[in-house]
């Protein structure tokens, strides 16, 4: 194998290297089967066997009670978006929360479909940091509460859960999906988009307790956006995204080796600490998003002056740190410290922001605002 | 590489061995970046050049016109049956020929959206046979005609294309995608889930007329489903299935690399002359659909007796001939002789049939009905 880069890609992102090399090894032909997964029959019992190991990995890795259904999606986030205000909006209101882009896109998209209202938004602060849930004006008849829980693009995360006074709450839990112990049963559903931190693009993982699926939804509903048809079929109403599959269940098996969603967190809480420490010390840069709300996923940062940001990205890029320009919107650098990116990436990136840090002239630098 | 089988999946099916070796070769580091495909940013400009090269590739393939344009959309040929009503329905009509399963769906789900009426059907033959399409009933204000080119599970496929009045063309042609040239220019748009002819699960190619991509549809049209959004942001709207494109597009490749479509239907037809000539010639198997439309690309046949059916395709497997069990709603035996199907494997399901044929008692022997 040729050298391989440190990739802060905030997604589709960096995979766990002994995952991708037993996909390889197993590529032309997976079990002595003669075949390769990506030429399986989606109703053959081989692919059936890696189907199930894969939602029982996930339920295991997340302990996800049994009331819940696991479903393998295509269509990323995106069409969720969609699916959520189409199947749960029974009495057609939501109430969301706006912390950024992604929750900002699923609440223009629920307006679609039924009264879909802003209950908590930090929009007014450029979602730099999030909204106060401490006393959320749900409605008495919304029928549920949809939040994005880690924002990709403005690096911020909740510490906790606010209390939805019982109404089903919807998380999209793309950029931090499997990066700690989640507790399922404080949800009606969560997706996630699984190339951020699971595996190949193409696919989203939507949990989703069993009474929230209906039974009789509208029937104008197109038929590959109902949860029922697809909960039925174990996912497989139509070809699913096979090979997005396999690799998934290769990850789940690979993190529940690796000590489970415990363990992930604290290798999580270690990374992101080394670097928000470096950037709260450094003269140069500093982190973007407000401390109370920081991500451990994805962490925005900059000098303030583009041109050294360009500057530092590209002194990165030499030296095998790749993809750490910042989101269009916001400018500045990005490292997402996924799952599969090592300590060892982390502090690979550190030294180098401050190499570059320390080969600049000190006088006249001072953080950029 | 251990022994690989000769598959005769209907789908996911067989994929070229040489674009298999060559992903397999690149998993862990595409073209010296430092990183495998899957774990590519779709933004970056890596990956835009695979984006690039599999788009243009298949415009050349198929000799597609520039007022045409190529999307890669996620959610199979399933989700195409919603999108094509609920995009190209402007007045609300649309013309159906139903020929086998999966034309029934995409009608059923046409109706949902709009007028979809049956203009020609050979449901009361059990679609054994495709309907007569010599003088078809078309509205005067049907907004488009549809068609399934190849059914894939009762294996027949049209000689010729009818005469829609002018009427934009749609056609699923999900089983022969990519099997013979194609005049594009007949039709108002083409799709495939790419998982039969072409590459790996969980991805559709719509090829679609520039001026049937409506700039302002029903607002209320879930996002992922609209058409123009694709269109704009060239099939990256959301993050698309990148592994997909990325295979796809190596089949694109390898497929001009053997002298593109007429080649390959060359080759098909003399494979699927190979098992039609032996099963017009046995005495145990025949083919199920009619012999003025035999599919050249998937192949039902049966002894009539699902013992000897059962037995033979039991032989089959331990000679390394698999996926031959007919779909369950036909029974018997079907091979898919797709174009990474070489004659060789035809003609070792051939002389296993044939093997079987003779090892019978012959007295008492005849064609099933």
């Amino acid at each position: 194998m040729e050298h391989r880069v440190y990739n802060f890609s905030a997604g589709p992102a960096a995979l766990p290297l002994p995952v991708l090399e037993s996909a390889q090894k197993e590529l032309l032909n997976f079990g002595g089967c003669g075949m390769s997964v990506m030429e399986l029959s989606h109703r053959s019992k081989t692919f059936r066997g890696i189907y199930n190991a894969a939602v029982e990995d996930l339920r295991t890795l997340m302990d996800i009670p049994e009331n819940y259904r696991i479903l393998f999606l295509q269509g990323g986030g995106t069409l969720r978006f969609s699916m959520v205000p189409l199947n749960l909006m029974v009495q057609g209101k939501a109430d969301y929360i706006l912390s950024g882009a992604w929750s900002e896109k699923a609440w223009e998209e629920g307006r679609k479909f039924g009264s879909a209202q802003v209950i908590a938004s930090s929009r007014d602060i450029q979602f730099t940091d999030l909204p106060d849930l401490s006393s959320l004006p749900i409605r008495e008849d919304a029928d549920y509460v949809y939040i994005c829980e880690n924002e990709t693009i403005h690096g911020t995360a909740y510490a906790g859960l606010p209390d939805t006074k019982g109404k089903p709450f919807v998380s999209d839990q793309s950029s931090m999906f499997l990066s700690k112990p989640c507790k399922v049963s404080d949800y009606g559903l969560i997706f996630a988009g699984v190339q951020k931190n699971v595996g190949p693009a193409g696919m989203a993982v939507v949990i989703i307790r069993e009474d929230l699926i209906r039974k009789d939804p509208d029937p104008a509903i197109p038929t590959y956006l109902r949860y029922d048809v697809h909960s039925r079929a174990d996912s497989m109403y139509n070809t699913p995204n096979c090979w997005s599959i396999y690799l998934c269940g290769k990850v789940f098996r690979y993190l529940l080796d690796q000590g489970g969603l415990s363990a992930m967190e604290t290798r999580n809480r270690e990374k992101a600490k080394f670097l928000y420490d470096y950037l709260d010390s450094s003269r140069l840069f500093h982190g973007i998003a407000q401390r109370s709300h920081r991500s451990l996923m994805n962490i925005p940062f900059t000098s303030g002056f583009s041109l050294l940001d360009s500057r530092v990205i590209q002194r990165c890029r030499e030296a095998g740190l790749v993809e750490l320009t910042g989101h269009r919107s916001l400018g500045g650098l990005r490292a997402s410290l996924y799952n599969a990116m090592p300590l060892e990436g982390v502090k690979a990136l550190v030294a180098c922001l401050e190499s570059f840090e320390k080969e600049l002239p000190q006088e006249g630098i001072s953080c950029g605002s």
